[in-house]
């Protein structure tokens, strides 16, 4: 597959992130893309990323949510700006808030489908909400506000 | 130090949590403890918990929000019974909602200090609000909604 994911386009100062940074070797390396409008993502969770056995974990579908949401913001930010992604300056969002729903148990066992949808953009804020679902069914539901990275966390910067 | 903490009473068939379990061995094992009416736990996180470099990732903050929360509500739970932790019936706490404020970045390799208020306690459900500090200072602030676990989650339950 030669299609490039919005996280592929961070630049590698910002590819570190646990969640979705594709040089932590050790994180869960999550992919997104556009689908229309909405933004799209898959993960199939480790046997151990369990809550009670057979379900999964509420951190991780948090984790989930987070990083599809802020890398959906970070498509969104140079959508609104009529921009290919990897076109300078670097666009990159950080979450100030993150709220999620747990609907129902998630099940152990099958992929997970993230689907994103851009509630607002104004000046540095996007604010994303997600989904995720398994075998069709939604099991959470969050809201990320998602604000553009702020010069005291880019690296190099004084 | 022989003091049990709240997550240690879990039975164990309750005790595969990818955030608290003491039987996740790929887990973050968090362990939370009563310090007068509030409720303690610390962290470290290892290496690669990182969202840009020298600040941790927002997901993993919101997992140990989470776990320390619904660890603060079985605690709670038991508490507003007037029983000891560990007696039958067993008290586990699933997440219905989590919400996390960042409200600044989370400075890398130090000890997190998560601290747990009960906000409210009515029937199944109880309300915890949780800070994470690094360094004495509040960088993050969540409020768990926890309910007592459903039959259906309940391994071996018919």
């Amino acid at each position: 597959m030669d299609k490039k994911a919005f996280q592929d386009y961070y630049p590698d100062d910002y590819s570190h992130c646990y969640g979705c940074g594709h040089l932590n070797i050790r994180g869960h390396q999550i992919k997104s893309y556009w689908d229309g409008d909405e933004t799209v993502a898959s993960f199939t969770p480790q046997s151990y990323h369990t809550a009670m056995p057979g379900f999964v974990y509420g951190g991780l579908i948090a984790s989930l949510i987070d990083c599809h949401s802020t890398g959906s913001a970070a498509a969104a930010g140079y959508r609104a700006e009529g921009r290919e992604m990897g076109t300078e300056p670097p666009l990159r969002y950080v979450t100030a808030s993150l709220k999620v729903d747990y609907l129902r148990p998630t099940p152990m066992g099958v992929p997970l489908e993230l689907r994103g949808r851009v509630k607002e953009i104004k000046g540095r804020k996007v604010v994303v909400e997600s989904t995720l679902s398994a075998k069709s069914e939604v099991c959470a539901r969050g809201e990320v506000v998602a604000v553009q990275l702020p010069e005291k966390m880019m690296t190099g910067s004084t």
